[in-house]
C-alpha cells in the first residue's frame, strides 16, 4: 500500500471530496433545464468571486484555451501587442498572439523579477499613436512564484487605452482579483488551481470593451468563439457539449468558496506563503522570488549548494509521495516549485516543510531539527 | 426519490461505474511516469479500436475541438473544401472550414438521405485541376440518424486525391473503422459517444499524409496544434495540462472494450439498432432513415399524426425519466431521436420502447399491448 501523490506541484491541485463527488456523478444532458441551471449559478458565482457584473463563459478546455480565446477574439494579423513577460507563461501570451499573426513587442524581466511598473509606463507612453492594441500581463507567474503589481498594472495600460489581457490561472481564486473595479478587459483561468477541480475546465471573463472588440474581430476561430459562447449562454447554456460533470464539480467547489468566504480564503492564502517562506528560511534555503512579490499560490526554492533539484524531488516522491514541481525552461534544476493553492491547508505546509527537513538531512544538508516547522508553526499562531 | 435520468439520447451517453470510479479518483500529476503510462496505455487502446498505427491525440475539449483542430491543422486561407452534407454536423464542417477561410462548396443531401456516391464521383472527375484540397465527411449523421458508406467515399475521393476529413464522433467505437486499411487521413471522434465517458476529452487521428500538410499549413493555432500534441507525445505526454481524470476513465473504458472485443460490441449495435427499428414499426410509427442507410447508434422516429415529440419527450421524461432527443433546427419537432451507443443494452432498448409504447397510449396513440417489445425481443432471441 502506499500514500496517496499528495499534490504540492502548481497544478493539478488538491480536490476536496465534494468536489470529486460531484464530479463523479453520472452525466446528465446538457440540453436541459438541471444542466442549465447548474451552470447559471457556477457562472453567478464565478462573478461573485470575480466581483464582476458579467459573464464568464465556461469553456471545456485546459486553461491554454481560454489564454486562446482571449487572443483568438480581440488580435488581429498585424495587431501590435505589447507582452509583459516576467517567465514561461508569460511568453505564452506572446507565442499565442504571435500564432495569431500579431506583432509582438516583449517587455522581459529578470527571472524572479516583476513588471517593471515605470518602464511599462515609459514604453506606453511612448506610443502616442497609440499601434498598442493589447497588452498581455501574467498576474501570477507559475513558473518563477512571482505575483505582479496586477491593479498598478491595468491603472498604467487603462490611461494609454489599450486592451488589458490577464492570465489569472494560478491567483483566480486565491486572492482578490475584482475585475470590475481593477478594470481588466480580459482574464482568463483554470479549474484545476485555487478552483479546486481536476484540470479540463477553463473560464474567460470579457469586458463590455473586449466584447466589443470581439465583435468585429477577423481571427479564424470557432470552438473558441466568444461570440456563440455568448449567445448559448443568454440560454444558460454552450454552444458545443460541455464536460457536464466538471461543471457540476466547479458549482461545488464555489459553493464550498462562498462557504468559506473570500475574506477566509484569501487571508489562508496568505498565511500559508508566509508560513512556509518562514519555514524555509530556517532550513537555511534561498527564496527565489523576494518577500515584496512572493507569489501567495507557489514558492520557489534555490537548492542547497551540492544537492540537485532532482534529488530533492525525487526522495520527497519516492520517501513521502509528496509532488513538488521542477523548474522550468532555463530554470530546470535550479529551482524547485511548491505550490500551495485551493484545497491546501496549514497541516500540508507543516508536512512538506518536515519531509522536506528529513530528505535536505539525508541528502547531506545539516539542518537544525525542528525549527523550520517552528518557523511555520509560529505563522500560523498569530492569525 | 426520482430514478436516475436515463440517457437515451445521441451523447452523453450512459457511463459505466468502473468508468466513473477511474473518473472520480483524485487527479495526478501530469508530468509524471505513472500519467505517461495511463496516456500511452490509452492511445495504444485507441490504435487498437482504429485498426490503425499512427497514435491518435488526445485533447481536453468537446468533439468540436477535435474538428477545429483537423481544419485548422489542414486548411490555408483560400482552399477549397468539399463539404459532404447529410445533416447539422455536416453543416459544422462547412462552418468550420469557412471560419478558417476556405471556399467551401456543399454537397447537400435530403434530410434522412446519405452521401450520393455518384454525385460525388462526378463532382471530384469535373475538378481536373485538382483544386479540391480536401473532402469533409460525416460518417454517422447524429441529427439525422444516417450512417455513411464512408469505405466508399473514402474510396472516390482518395481516386481523387484530396484528403478525407472524417467526424466519427457518433460512430467510432461502435461500428468498424478500419483507418488505415480504408485510407481515412483525419478522423475526429468525442469521448461522450460509444466512448462511455462524460464529455470533456476529443480524439484525433492524423495519417502520415495529413501530417505532412499540416507541416506547412499557416491557419493561426495554438491549443489544437497538433505540431505540439506530435512532439510531446513522443514522450507520452501532453503540451497543456489534460484532463487527467478523463484521460484515466478512458484508459479504463478502452479496457472494457477490449475485454468484450470489437466484434462483439460492433454485433451488440447492430443488433440493438435492429431490435429498437423492429419495435418503432410494430408500435405503428415510421421510422425516419431507411433501413439500408440507418445508424447502428441513433434511430430518427416520426412521432404518429396528432402527437407531437414535445409531448412524446416530456411523457418520457416525466413518467420514465427517459431522456431522448428533439430533432435538431429544421427537424426540431419533426422527429425525435433515440440514442444507442456505448454502454447501452438489451435491456434499455425493451425499457425504452415499453415506456414509449405507454406513453403513446396514454397521449391518444392506439397500439397494441406489448407488440413492440415482442417485435424487440425477437430481434434480440436470434443473437
Amino acid at each position: 500500500m502506499q500514500a496517496r501523490e499528495f499534490l504540492m506541484i502548481p497544478g493539478p491541485t488538491p480536490v476536496p471530496d465534494r468536489v470529486l463527488e460531484a464530479c463523479a456523478k453520472h452525466p446528465i444532458g446538457h440540453r436541459t433545464p438541471d444542466f442549465s441551471r447548474i451552470l447559471r449559478g457556477a457562472v453567478d458565482d464565478l462573478k461573485w468571486l470575480g466581483e464582476t457584473k458579467k459573464d464568464p463563459f465556461v469553456i471545456t478546455s485546459s486553461g491554454t484555451g481560454a489564454m486562446e480565446a482571449a487572443i483568438a477574439n480581440t488580435i488581429n494579423s498585424g495587431d501590435d501587442v505589447l507582452s509583459l513577460i516576467v517567465g514561461v507563461f508569460g511568453e505564452r501570451w506572446a507565442k499565442l498572439s504571435e500564432a495569431y499573426g500579431a506583432k509582438v513587442e516583449r517587455v522581459i524581466s529578470e527571472p524572479g523579477q516583476p513588471v517593471d511598473l515605470k518602464l511599462l509606463a515609459e514604453r506606453l507612453k511612448k506610443d502616442t499613436d497609440k499601434k498598442i492594441k493589447a497588452v498581455t500581463i501574467t498576474h501570477n507567474e507559475t513558473s518563477t512564484g512571482v505575483i505582479n503589481d496586477l491593479e498598478a498594472i491595468v491603472k498604467i495600460v487603462q490611461e494609454h487605452g489599450a486592451l488589458t489581457i490577464v492570465d489569472a490561472v494560478t491567483s483566480f481564486g486565491a486572492t482578490p482579483l475584482p475585475i470590475d473595479a481593477w478594470g481588466i478587459d480580459v482574464l482568463a483561468t483554470g479549474s484545476q488551481k485555487a478552483l479546486m477541480l481536476p484540470p479540463g475546465l477553463a473560464i474567460i471573463f470579457f469586458s463590455d470593451r473586449a466584447t466589443k472588440v470581439s465583435e468585429s474581430c477577423k481571427s479564424p476561430r470557432f470552438y473558441f468563439d466568444l461570440r456563440k459562447y455568448k449567445k448559448s449562454l443568454e440560454a444558460d447554456t454552450t454552444p458545443a457539449t460541455p464536460n457536464v460533470s466538471f461543471v457540476a464539480g466547479l458549482a461545488e467547489s464555489l459553493s464550498m468558496m462562498k462557504e468559506e468566504g473570500t475574506e477566509k480564503i484569501f487571508a489562508r492564502h496568505l498565511r500559508l506563503k508566509e508560513a512556509l517562506r518562514s519555514g524555509v528560511k530556517a532550513l537555511g534555503l534561498k527564496l527565489f522570488v523576494d518577500d515584496h512579490f512572493a507569489s501567495p499560490t507557489i514558492t520557489a526554492i534555490i537548492p542547497p549548494a551540492g544537492i540537485s533539484v532532482g534529488d530533492i524531488r525525487k526522495a520527497l516522491k519516492e520517501d513521502y509521495r509528496i509532488l513538488v514541481a521542477d523548474g522550468q525552461e532555463e530554470l530546470k534544476g535550479k529551482i524547485f516549485r511548491i505550490g500551495h493553492m485551493g484545497y491546501v491547508f496549514e497541516r500540508d505546509i507543516l508536512m512538506t516543510l518536515a519531509a522536506l527537513e528529513a530528505v535536505l538531512r539525508k541528502l547531506g544538508h545539516e539542518v537544525d531539527s525542528g525549527k523550520a516547522v517552528d518557523a511555520a508553526a509560529s505563522v500560523i499562531a498569530v492569525r
